[in-house]
């Protein structure tokens, strides 16, 4: 299989933690309800490939989110692999929390919003009703010796709202951190970044007290800018990205939100600059491949159609 | 329509040159042949959208590219675009030359290699063949007051030799600028680089000699790297970019080597970091999901599609 050559560029760090959110932010919108068996099989095959951070599924009420339902179901097919890979679970409040602790759940993560429209759509709450709702449920997950998660969602841009305040982004990421996230995770849930947009939100998160050691970076390819923007918060030290194996998911609450990174489109730059991810591209393509087969449909990563082309 | 928000980022261009290939690279390869007619719109609405080079056609045989064969109808059809725009022309030989010129061309562009089995390939030559044929077009090219071009294919991967000796690259790319060549363009035809390969060859090219600002790159987004590819170069002083509106094209000769660079994308991340282009995106946009229309199915540009998507 072809790979790419490896000529590293300066100012870049040696190693980059993929936390893979295929298992649940790519197949929390698929129409066909996913078989818990075929779940299993899929985070198997991710942590197989090489991943060490496979977010498994979310604990929000069944009704919400009718792909995730059997997460009661799911966790317990996939904790063998919990020695050796991290495997998030989303925890929206605490009777979520309560759900994913009692099933053994070591990493939560809790979902918050950079503006209020889409709090509203999202979460029906205010910002700051939602942050109230996100506080107990992070000290507890902190109480029990869970590593806690915070997503914001929007900090690029809102559908409703368009521009967002730099200083609003920042404020959430505060406030996420104050109360115990060990990190978080910047959305670009519209995708509409670029990179300069990129670099200046890391420069006044850093400003504000805010560790790039706690920051992982979540971008869409709505508009194609996913990897720039990658490369952007990478020559700012950011060490964690986010992506979904061939590209699944999208967001059903935000206008135009299709397509995650691609895991393979970002695996295939991080080795051409040398940079460690320890995942096995042929074998990470392999399981996108058998994932599409499932849903029927072609995966959208280019780094997936390229490798997997029958000339 | 939506706009990327403007956030500048240190140590870019303040202006970008866009190299508009869609009526030539990006129709080469359509199987079905278009008229002439609608050619000709694609190039003036592309002109219209603020596009100021726009490769018109081929003067190659017919034989070789069906869908080009037209090229003595179309160029005075675009002609009178010429006072405000660039129309550039591939010329293969002294032959194709001379029809270009008869023609008024003012532009013209010869297609070299970077490795023997490329070269072999498309042109039926050895390297030093190729550049001997190619010597006395761009001489007699500059005699008449054209400007003439210099493609480069396979500048970083060939799909039969795998990886590309740099000194193998920078030694063709020397005799261009030797023979006259006003500027070079360094292709990724099969789309394999990643951002430090790219700055590696940039700053190898200005070792030996050949400025940043006669240099344009040519990326093609087989494995989603085309933009990330892009930022390198103009992080590296490249100001000329080459790119296909609606992600149109591809190459024949060479083995899964889809999708150039959408115009559309790469103008949403330009715009975004502040970078001026003269570009009206949805001027541009329109004129992509248009030509679709014209050839039955949908661009591949995330941005077309994002812009045009009806909720």
């Amino acid at each position: 299989m072809t790979l790419p050559m490896v000529v590293r560029a300066p100012g870049l760090p040696a190693r980059v933690r993929i936390y893979e959110v295929g298992a649940r932010d790519g197949l929390q919108n698929e129409k066909g309800v996913v078989p818990t068996e075929v779940k299993a099989e899929f985070i198997h095959r991710l942590a197989a490939s090489g991943l060490t951070t496979v977010e498994a599924t979310s604990f929000v009420h069944p009704k919400w989110v009718p792909q995730l339902a059997d997460a009661e179901a799911l966790f317990p097919q996939v904790q063998d692999l919990g020695d050796t890979v991290d495997l998030p679970v989303l925890v929206p409040n605490e009777r979520g929390l309560d759900r994913a602790l009692a099933l053994g759940a070591r990493h939560v993560a809790v979902f918050a919003s950079a503006t209020e429209s889409f709090a509203k759509a999202n979460l029906n709450r205010t910002v700051d009703e939602a942050l109230a709702m996100f506080e107990p449920v992070v000290s507890r997950a902190k109480a029990a010796d869970a590593q806690v998660r915070g997503y914001l969602s929007m900090c690029f841009g809102d559908p409703w709202e368009g521009a967002v305040p730099e200083a609003q982004v920042v404020k959430v990421c505060r406030a996420l951190i104050d109360m115990g996230c060990d990190e978080l995770s910047l959305g670009d849930t519209i995708g509409v970044a670029t990179p300069g947009q990129v670099a200046s939100l890391l420069g006044a998160l850093n400003t504000a007290g805010v560790p790039t050691d706690r920051i992982g970076v979540h971008f869409h390819d709505t508009y194609g800018q996913a990897l720039s923007n990658t490369l952007a918060a990478l020559r700012h030290g950011v060490t964690t990205v986010d992506a979904s194996a061939g590209g699944l998911g999208g967001c059903p609450y935000a206008k135009s939100a299709t397509g995650n990174l691609a895991t393979e489109d970002l695996v295939w730059m991080l080795q051409g600059l040398g940079i460690d991810t320890g995942v096995d591209l042929s074998a990470l393509t392999a399981t996108s491949v058998w994932m599409a087969e499932q849903l029927g449909r072609p995966s959208p990563s280019r780094t997936v159609r390229a490798l997997s082309h029958k000339d």
